[in-house]
């Protein structure tokens, strides 16, 4: 039961969308350009930074909706997203990726967290400025998302249905698709 | 010493933005909606609600900005703005606000931490749906900028003037005077 009175039948984040379109429009654009816009990391790997940081912070929907996004769009077959962050992870991604993938979580659990010492294992693994940027702010981002999703109690449904079709309207429209179906 | 080659001599979450202008874009933009558009929560008590979440986060640019943003524009002085978590809270603030704020602190710790309770409280207090959804995302949105201003160690100075001609810049033009600053 959602903490406000939310547009009905509509899961997760994009209840508050509903609730307040103004709001939702930088939020999907920023969505929009770190996920999908022109970057070294690939969707699927920025998917999977999602999928992880939003599975630390206890986000059933996000973690869901973003690992089956990254399950979508990853070479490699369709890992347990979920469980990135054990050790060994189950996902087989590159050495970079991990290592971006811990300055991900430090993030996640503080920005002053984060050490030069993490840093520098990710450069050593060949991570660039950019990537380092864009990891960080990803991982910001979701730590906001996460709180909007489960800060408001959204719906988050239980049919893997529902995350499928989420999904392949996502294939199709991008994240700027979903502006479109919010009231205007 | 910051984690990236990020511009020089550009405070905090600035210089972020002046790195990637593309992703300043809708963070800037949802600043502005939501810190400064229409609410029936003043300017000066959203900011308030900011600069309490970034305290809370250990966000010292952060903090010092959007307190001294609050002081800029709150009804009755200046008060200590990063001490409004003490109990009782050096802020004047109202009684609804006091529960606005509650809930923010519990948005900061976790989206799931926010309970029936705590809004129940908000509203006794008279907090509307519309506030409540607002304090949410507010809070939620913090601890995105939060951590991207530390998660890269952007430079934090020492000197208050810098903050003060950041304040001036704020009144005069809003949130969206720092799109104009950036590299196009």
């Amino acid at each position: 039961m959602p903490h406000i009175d939310l547009p009905p039948d509509i899961p997760g984040i994009r209840s508050g969308f509903a609730y307040r379109p103004d709001t939702a429009r930088p939020l999907v654009e920023l969505a929009e350009i770190l996920l999908r816009g022109e970057s070294t990391l690939s969707r699927g790997e920025r998917e999977l930074i999602a999928a992880s940081v939003s599975s630390g912070n206890g986000c059933v929907y996000c973690t869901t909706t973003h690992g089956h996004y990254a399950n979508l769009q990853l070479d490699g077959g369709r890992p347990e997203v979920t469980s990135v962050n054990a050790d060994p992870p189950s996902v087989p991604v590159s050495r970079k990726m991990r290592a971006l993938l811990a300055v991900a979580e430090k993030v996640r659990q503080g920005g002053p967290n984060v050490t030069e010492s993490d840093i520098a294992a990710a450069r050593r693994e060949g991570a660039s400025d950019r990537e380092l940027h864009d990891t960080v702010l990803i991982a910001a981002a979701f730590c906001m998302y996460n709180r909007y999703v489960d800060g408001l109690a959204t719906w988050t449904p239980d049919d893997p249905a529902v995350y499928q079709a989420i999904g392949e309207k996502l294939m199709a429209g991008g994240y700027l698709g979903i502006l479109e179906t919010l009231p205007s």
